[in-house]
């Protein structure tokens, strides 16, 4: 496995794989890789013959009160678990290389932003969506991996790759849990034990909205205010918010139908921790 | 010559050539064309094996009280002129093709977009980026050629494309006018035949300016003075703007140095005419 950190060294290696007439897979990350993420590169392993990891802590993606300087980083141990993998190209760019002086460009994708996360964290799914896109061209890949468990940012780059016909398939993979239930993240490491004890109440409180919604039940407000009862039964859990929303433009319904999308944030402590249940009825 | 109006046969017909190994040049338009885009498309012609005209007037980039819907359209007139030019496709999409129902994705290019037509046209170049990117996309070809004319235009592309790392290159070519030095434009025909005849006051404003320059003068208020004098002189021009911006970011100059551009727009009517001279000193 080789490590890029240039862009153009990024791109010349994709054209040549591509020009053999090889497919590329690219697992965009911002590193510190757990078993969600190794779940998205074998999945990129056997659909695409050659795979890139992006590894950038994407500052575009922060607010300014976020945790950008603190976000874990371990980029040799990233190596490790990314070419045991069979990853072909750890590409880790510089900050100043992703935004050179001078840099003014943005993409936004409306209305799928300003709810849920984007409400907490404007300007975010801007910075996402920018980041995607430049990874996107400079890599040039025919499929992309995210974890359905970043509902909101896999239902934004779905609708970016849809509406400016970027050329590659996006490929939505399910959320990867500890034993426990709870969903892996980088954040998870931020938890005290006694948080991190009490963080399988978001699964827990969807798998029990699911039970209901499996006994008939359908009016959102109803499911919703279940859930937000559980989880405020537990003392170290403040809401963020708990939403039912339709999956592709994330708007809020009424009454469950069709397709729809369970999502939500709780904070334990300064550790915002988010998780989400797809449920078709 | 063909004439493709689907998006997805767009790129399926890219995608067959590209396997062959042959390089495709993009010239987009809006249609209407004439010599300037002729020029585009001979540029083209010599550049790369196979050349795709695209004419779409781009909804996005017209305000509410502007010519979207009287902008002059003759697209069997164009298919005659760009097959006469060895145009190998006309891409010609519908305006539901290009953006259908849920479509809510933009390209922003701040700084460059606020002044000069920016100011008077709030929208218009994220109007522009994005249907730019979306035919980009679309087409994927290796050189796209825009004319010096829409300079402002060229500036935000070229830094579009390098901010998001579009792997494709600009070609700038300078703008073609008539005998009379007025530069070419589709929207020329608007003009009654006095403004008609008073239009070229632009072109030799900025002529005039070059000889201050020639002589010593690097004071751009000055020069800009001059240029206003000159335009206000003529009874049926309104000045819009006279600004003496650097190339890349298009920011006001105190003194020319380098690579300045001075770009003007004056109204004769309800016809708002763009002009432009790039200056080395």
């Amino acid at each position: 496995m080789q490590r890029i950190s240039a862009v153009s060294e990024m791109t010349a290696w994709s054209r040549e794989k591509q020009r053999q007439g090889e497919t590329i897979g690219l697992v965009p990350t911002m590193g510190y890789l757990h078993e969600g993420h190794l779940t998205l590169i074998r999945r990129a392993k056997e659909k695409c013959n050659r795979v890139v990891v992006s590894i950038f802590v994407n500052p575009l993606q922060f607010g300014a009160n976020e945790d950008f300087a603190e976000y874990p980083r371990d980029l040799s141990r990233d190596e490790n678990l990314a070419a045991r993998e069979g990853a072909d190209v750890i590409f880790a760019p510089l900050v100043k290389g992703m935004y050179p002086q001078g840099f003014h460009s943005s993409v936004e994708v409306e209305k799928l932003t300003d709810r849920l996360c984007g409400q907490a964290r404007p300007g975010h799914f801007r910075g996402v969506a920018t980041v995607v896109a430049k990874l996107f061209n400079i890599v040039g890949p025919d499929q992309a991996f995210f974890g359905q468990k970043d509902a909101q940012q896999l239902a934004v780059i779905r609708r970016m790759v849809a509406d400016l016909n970027m050329p590659l398939t996006i490929v939505g993979v399910p959320t990867v849990r500890e034993p426990d239930g709870l969903a892996m993240s980088s954040r998870n490491v931020y938890l005290t034990p006694e948080q991190r004890q009490a963080a399988p109440v978001l699964v827990r409180s969807l798998r029990e909205a699911r039970e209901l919604i499996g006994q008939g039940e359908r009016d959102a407000a109803k499911i919703g205010g279940f859930i937000r009862q559980r989880i405020t039964r537990e003392p170290l859990a403040v809401i963020d918010y708990v939403e039912i929303v339709d999956n592709d433009f994330l708007q809020p319904v009424d009454k469950l139908a069709g397709t729809c999308l369970i999502a939500l944030a709780v904070r334990f402590g300064n550790t915002r921790l988010i998780d989400n249940m797809v449920v078709e009825v």
